[in-house]
């Protein structure tokens, strides 16, 4: 909906051109004579119209005017079957004005077509709208010498689908014409919106629990879909913390003026929010800080952007690296050490665990939600007597977790 | 009108093809299934229609028909948005069937055509008439697997104008058509029939009264006007007696084994008649008899045949040749005397005209409408004295006509 900014202007113009410019127009051109004889069709679909006393000739000094109007959805179809008016230059005499509203579309007169007049032959005319009046003027003289003329005209169908340009009223995926109207419909997966013309998708079921992963916008990188508010939710255990990495692809209707006023991404992590985030220049990466994270993508009712391809990572809290005990020695030592990870201590040979006056082969910790390790480090003793061992698998009293 | 002899045998070979044939092509082509959930669909100028639970995966053992129909003189134009039916060969598993009142139009099945099997794809299905039902049936198995379909549907108008085949609903002249719809009108001079379809002239207003003529039946010879009535009336004095002299170009419509039952023309002269004529044989020169004949030219509403064109002449009642009186002569002496024509009888030198007991300069006699003269010869007298002469153009007291 790139254009909305632009229409308090739009409609000042249209409020001057109807106000000022239109009258000017109206007098010279479409409007009613007085006195004229006007005649109303506006029930039939249908039907035909002669002049005055046809197939007699016309009158001289005559005036009628056959407003014409079809039901929304048509426009009028007329056409001459017979034509024989008093020719004069520019039709300044007797004529057959035709009008849509305001705009002039024909005059004839005459039984040939000139330099300056024209005969309506075999022209078929159609009304821009669903209304058309057909003027008729004789003048004083030439009482009783010209014939007159017969028209048809019917109403038809407006094929919508094939004839309409503007943008606001086209279908986004199909569209269906039919006598009178026309209607939307969305390719297979998606619904039409309330609008009846966009078409949206359900994009509202995404739940990420895996410590990473990769998503995007709908259809992409094929334009994402109209009137649409999809929520994507990585939810993780307490403990983890999200990171966002938005692909440098990137691509989401912005403005130049306003932030993000049509479509947009937001980003809810715990009490933080991100965005809102639009145009073509990627967020890149978010730290998140949150275990929980909602992103939420919203589209209007226009555009025809690419929109967007994310990776998420998760990392822990980290523990403090613990100190080697002495006589004993870490399985896998690192350097950092996150949520969810284990040191395994194991004692040199001679020597045993000893925690809380227990003793064991080996001794896990494990890192916590809060980056601390789940107990203290065990020590490593000289080993006392054979008898008093006692296997960690047999009899595990303390926290260990494999 | 050449075909209504052989409309029983058309009638008969309907009524068996409907008795007999029709419930057998019913039975295995497009009969409801029982047990069918039947859906119409009667009001709506467009809809459309999706297989059960559609989007969703369509059940098993569904049947399903939809009865569309829209006003008369429009047709129904659907096609389908998604496909995905079980394939199976020749579509016996599962199935949607397009049948238009008797006649199959399509059986689809699969996701793709294959030799034995049709998808709908890009397809557009016209039903012939105002009527299309649509069939879904599926079997026990398959349950939760095929997506269905989607098809959309709209009333389209039918141009009869330009779609109707059939002679005897055709337009004589011009043919309008309309959504639902059409009419006719005639050309210019011409008035539409009350069959609303052929176009008669209004013929009846000739009276042909001079001595000689020539007419011929409208637009000769361009194919004379349907549904017309054609009385010409010549009409002279009494006592003259018309010849009707028939070109050879005759050409009326007719048939081979009955008397002109179409077109024909009827002669009436005072209690004679002659005819009916018809055919390409022109019935030459007829001797009427009379002084009042009607010709009446009758054509119905169909046939394009090339009409006639008559030449007629009077002539009056004959008189005897009289015997040229002593002493006297004639002016303009002739070997044959009708109706109308003259003598003027004159005497020699020396000589005077006398007739009940006057004297005349000349003496002048007409042929009367009974063939008779309008009075005896007068004779030629010797002079007696100019005294008594007398002129004939101061004191005409005879029937003299000049």
């Amino acid at each position: 909906m790139y254009k909305y900014l632009c229409s308090y202007s739009v409609r000042t113009f249209s409020f001057v051109f109807r106000s000022v410019l239109l009258p000017a127009l109206f007098s010279w051109l479409c409007v009613s004579v007085v006195g004229a004889n006007i005649v109303l069709l506006n029930g039939s679909m249908y039907g035909s119209i002669q002049s005055p006393n046809f197939p007699e000739p016309y009158p001289k000094e005559s005036e009628v005017q056959w407003n014409i109007s079809v039901p929304d959805g048509h426009q009028i179809r007329l056409y001459f079957m017979h034509f024989d008016i008093e020719p004069s230059y520019l039709c300044e005499y007797d004529y057959v004005k035709l009008c849509s509203e305001t705009e002039e579309l024909a005059v004839f007169c005459g039984r040939e077509s000139t330099d300056t007049e024209r005969v309506p032959a075999d022209d078929i005319i159609y009304s821009p709208g669903s209304t058309l009046s057909v003027a008729f003027h004789s003048d004083f003289s030439n009482e009783e010498r010209y014939s007159g003329f017969e028209a048809h005209y019917s109403a038809v169908d407006i094929d919508e689908c094939r004839d309409r340009n503007d943008e606001d009223l086209a279908c986004d995926h199909f569209c269906h014409n039919y006598i009178g109207g026309y209607y939307c419909s969305c390719r297979y997966g998606y619904q039409l919106h309330s609008d009846n013309r966009t078409c949206k998708v359900e994009c509202s079921d995404s739940v990420y629990t895996e410590r990473s992963g990769q998503f995007t916008s709908a259809d992409f990188p094929k334009p994402y879909p109209k009137s649409s508010d999809c929520l994507y939710r990585i939810e993780l255990e307490d403990g983890f913390l999200v990171t966002l990495d938005f692909d440098d692809s990137f691509d989401i209707e912005d403005h130049p003026e306003v932030t993000c006023p049509y479509d947009h991404i937001k980003i809810q992590a715990g009490e933080r929010e991100f965005g809102p985030f639009c145009g073509d220049r990627s967020p890149g990466r978010i730290q998140t800080g949150s275990n929980i994270v909602s992103i939420l993508f919203h589209s209007d009712n226009s555009g025809e952007n690419l929109g967007w391809k994310l990776t998420y990572t998760a990392t822990g809290s980290e523990c403090p690296v613990p100190v080697v005990p002495l006589n004993g020695h870490f399985e896998s030592l690192q350097s950092q050490y996150f949520f969810k990870e284990h040191i395994t201590v194991t004692c040199d040979p001679g020597y045993s665990l000893q925690k809380d006056g227990e003793e064991f082969e080996h001794y896990q910790l494990e890192c916590q939600t809060d980056g601390t390790w789940s107990s203290s480090l065990p020590l490593c003793k000289k080993k006392e007597s054979q008898r008093s061992r006692r296997s960690i698998e047999s009899v595990p009293t303390d926290p260990v977790l494999y």
